[in-house]
């Protein structure tokens, strides 16, 4: 037995609560090093009665591990536990102070989920599992009133964007089309910033309690939210909490005021004057960006005013959630806070935070829900559109990212595949389309909230911002009408199929140097086979399958399996998704 | 390379911040696998110039492992990571990702600590590292007030106690005593409970706003406390919120009214009515002990409740802290609260934690400052006591410790060698004091807040429970006073050298099959040289040192190292504590 390659750590992916009554117990064991693993629980005083030994079954699997999971409901809510790992007949006990050759006499030097206090346990509102989000940047999606353009507005679509050029988008656009969002099937929109700032992003902001006079106004919000509702659509907006905008005026107080200024301290700054000192300000700031100045959410008064802001939108405007912008950079204290004044004004409100690497301290029951989920994005890019990653290595990705974060995480993760911080994916797949189908079909089949970029549905282009943020094409005659089917159809098979969004998932392929890859979906309900061929040249899989008759959910074809064998035939960038007859 | 046995993982003891400017970076590799590990550390916005190499050097070695350990201090406050693993001429670079074969070409999929908010950063009261407790189970320290003597009381030490016996001690008791503390050389002292409660140890709380009238009340605390303060001796209280007493008056009245009782959602109520069926209540509460039934403390009114009396006996008596019974089996969200309420009454109030197992989702900084380090007293008993533990043993359950938590944690653990909860250290020992006197010079020589249980430092003797709570001996002629005058001593030199509190730590011998140990403690001021010899026949040890000249503190005896090595030679159970002097 290699123990050295034995994990296990109370909390976070290893041990939590996955509701008020359950706990999910996991471990980590050198790939294919252990024959079986179980975990030996009970309650700590009441040992000898209620110790028993659960099996464990094999969660995931990436190339040097693999990681194993159970379920447990203490019936007292208290959980001490320890581990007993099999190679054949070799066996030892794991306890949270070292490996036993014998069983541990007392439950003393065990480890502890020491009781399920409710309130600590992590549960994101429950829509979350179920919505598609669809993200709107809003200078670019539609521009329904021309009184509201800034000066020098260009023409809309007539030129390529430019960092700092404007087209006339806002809000009332976005009410102008909500038909588009209907149709393609979304139920969430999720928005780039709408508050008073002088950039096309508004990621520096002057006034958070203001809508960009661009855009529109409160009102225009308040009805553009009412009638997303009425359509069963909720509503995101994003919270530039991290920094301000330069014009931002308790800042350009301090540009005027310097040391004098009562705003001083509610900005890190290093000396004054307020300068930039080869490359670099003299105050933190976003990145290196002179016009975006870090705030000082510890000072009592900056708090007070970003959480007012955070609640007057909620309560003004009836919006369903936040996105925060450089979430990482804010305090954990911060967003605790934050967190109690959102749920206290909405508590099915959604927040999720923007964090592009392991995220695991923010999604422990007591900041977000979520997190923008660039790791899968990473895993998604390697394998179906750059093609750097093979069919196992993929499986790798998304097995170390699922074992790596409790359940409750993995159902809810913001799973985008672009943005307006990435070039579009139709070019980041040099426009093969069929690439891009696959990596959206994964998306909608795979644990997670799936985001659409706006335009993404239609055929829209572009390399890496300002190109990712061109004009929404609203000339019906240039959409891509089979892209546009193409997302209908997942986003309709996503939303009829409980067991794509939080049934089991396993791999039925997924091998070394390989482009193919088979898995199953599983609840209740149904089970679901997606096979998918991310390669140039067509493919014949034969996949082991428990259930005879397959029905094709895209063109209701059917497969029959044969001993427990089911032959799918794939062209180049061919994919089936295929639901078992109960039989 | 065993890349299986390398771990790491932002946060925790892995990546955290130690101050407002510093963050360590941990890693753990398979033992004597890599020659050489480096960090690569730097600032993501502006990487080409900012990432360099950091050579990391060994924190602790286990019996599987290796802890590599550096420092950074990023001038933007923003790190971002990876590490460099080498053995001979073989390397790899370890991203969140992945192990590579060539240096990351960017930052993009490495570790980050995304900035360090000082809101954040887990820092404990400067005071308790210079602390040295000592525990009082009032029931049983002094008798000054017969008066307040409960019907029954026994004469002083006149019988072994009993679960329900009562001996009459009091807080005039310890205020007629603290000479004694002042003598021994303690500067803190922690009280089990002291509040209104019908047992003789107090943890069935009846009334959390007033004292025990058999101990006196709020103004004779209020004197102790501040007699106390004029020695410079800290108070600590016991606050036992994971339950309450029967008799806590409105646990009373849901035993009256049942499910009409306004209280009734106080507890955790299974089923009305309230008794007990086969030895389970029908309610939740401490272990399955029915006079303790669980509080609510997620119920607004019992919060409120309780954290009303967390501050009203800091801001009435002036008490510098609180330790928590039954700390883990509360919610992390009260804690928290907690900490904002006990902080905001006194920023430099200690938060002490009951937590007997695996704790660092407490020390993170929002919750407690420490925790009673069970773990510390599991080893140094296993070690020194029992003996089931040779050097090397002993030296890798240290290890794994203080690779285990935050350095800033280790240094304030609350390390206990008995309790009220345990059999009494002389008694562990079989009476052998040379056995004890090794264990607590250990104490008083590591890392960490020493605490002494009453009585010890004279020779009181007994085992579990009611055995341990024997009342205090006050005719000096039954004092042992050389185990007095070697705890005098011991905290004489704690308190006399900074290194033996915070100075760095290493083995210079923890061999397999041995019982002799030699460690090293050192700071800018001094270097300490601790050899002990806990085995019953003599040996002599030949240490590698830099320094030639040393002497022995506890004689002034000086001994001289000849070629790099000294040479010390120990009796049965003895043991040297040795200074270098600078040369």
């Amino acid at each position: 037995m290699f123990l050295e390659a034995v994990y296990h750590r109370p909390r976070k992916n290893w041990s939590y609560a996955y509701n008020g009554t359950t706990v999910h117990l996991r471990i980590r064991t050198k790939k294919d090093d252990m024959t079986a693993v179980y975990a030996l629980a009970g309650d700590k005083y009441m040992w000898d009665h209620t110790m028993e030994y659960v099996p464990m079954t094999k969660l995931a699997t990436d190339e040097l591990f693999d990681y194993w999971e159970c379920e447990v409901t203490p019936p007292y809510r208290r959980v001490k536990y320890g581990f007993l790992l099999q190679q054949g007949h070799e066996k030892r006990w794991m306890t949270e102070y070292d490996f036993l050759t014998e069983p541990p006499a007392n439950p003393d030097r065990l480890f502890e989920y020491p009781f399920i206090n409710p309130v600590d346990v992590f549960q994101p509102p429950a829509w979350v599992k179920d919505a598609i989000f669809y993200q709107i940047f809003p200078e670019r999606f539609a521009n329904g009133d021309t009184r509201n353009d800034p000066e020098g507005t260009l023409p809309w679509g007539s030129a390529d964007p430019t960092p700092s050029c404007f087209f006339g988008g806002d809000l009332q656009g976005v009410i102008d089309h909500l038909d588009h969002l209907s149709k393609l099937g979304v139920n969430a929109v999720y928005f780039t910033p709408l508050f008073k700032a002088t950039t096309n992003h508004k990621y520096d902001t002057e006034d958070y309690f203001q809508i960009d006079p661009q855009f529109g106004d409160k009102d225009t919000l308040k009805k553009l939210v009412d009638l997303c509702h009425e359509r069963g659509i909720r509503v995101l907006l994003d919270a530039v909490f991290n920094h301000s905008g330069r014009t931002f005026p308790p800042f350009v107080d301090v540009l005027k005021n310097g040391e004098k200024s009562k705003y001083k301290d509610w900005f890190h700054i290093r000396s004054l004057p307020l300068e930039v000192v080869d490359g670099i300000p003299t105050y933190d700031t976003f990145a290196f960006e002179p016009l975006m100045p870090k705030l000082n959410t510890e000072h009592p008064e900056v708090k007070e005013y970003l959480l007012k802001a955070a609640e007057y939108w909620i309560r003004e405007t009836g919006i369903d959630g936040w996105r925060l912008d450089v979430a990482n950079e804010v305090s954990h204290q911060f967003w605790r806070e934050f967190r109690r004044v959102v749920k206290q004004a909405n508590p099915d409100a959604y927040i999720l935070g923007e964090v592009w690497h392991e995220s695991s301290i923010w999604l422990e029951g007591d900041q977000f829900d979520a997190v923008m989920n660039y790791p899968f994005t990473n895993a998604v890019l390697d394998f179906f559109i750059h093609q750097i990653a093979d069919a196992e290595k993929f499986s790798f990705m998304l097995g170390k990212q699922l074992a790596g974060y409790p359940r409750q995480a993995s159902e809810v993760m913001f799973n985008l595949l672009d943005s307006h911080d990435t070039a579009r994916l139709l070019t980041q797949a040099d426009g093969d389309k069929r690439k891009m189908k696959l990596a959206v079909l994964f998306q909608f089949t795979y644990f997670g909230t799936p985001c659409i970029y706006y335009g993404d549905e239609v055929g829209l282009d572009g390399g890496h911002d300002p190109g990712c943020r061109k004009c929404m094409e609203w000339d019906e005659t240039k959409h891509d009408k089979d892209l546009f089917a193409f997302y209908q159809t997942v986003i309709r098979l996503r939303q009829a199929h409980a067991a794509l969004r939080t049934g089991t998932f396993k791999f039925l392929t997924a091998e070394k140097n390989s482009r193919q890859i088979a898995y199953l979906r599983e609840d209740d309900q149904d089970t679901i086979l997606v096979v998918m061929n991310n390669d140039k040249a067509g493919h014949t899989l034969t996949l082991p399958v428990r259930h005879a008759q397959w029905t094709h959910l895209w063109n209701d074809d059917v497969l029959t399996a044969a001993h427990g064998q089911l032959t799918v035939k794939l062209p180049a960038y061919g994919f089936a998704v295929l639901k078992a007859s109960s039989d």
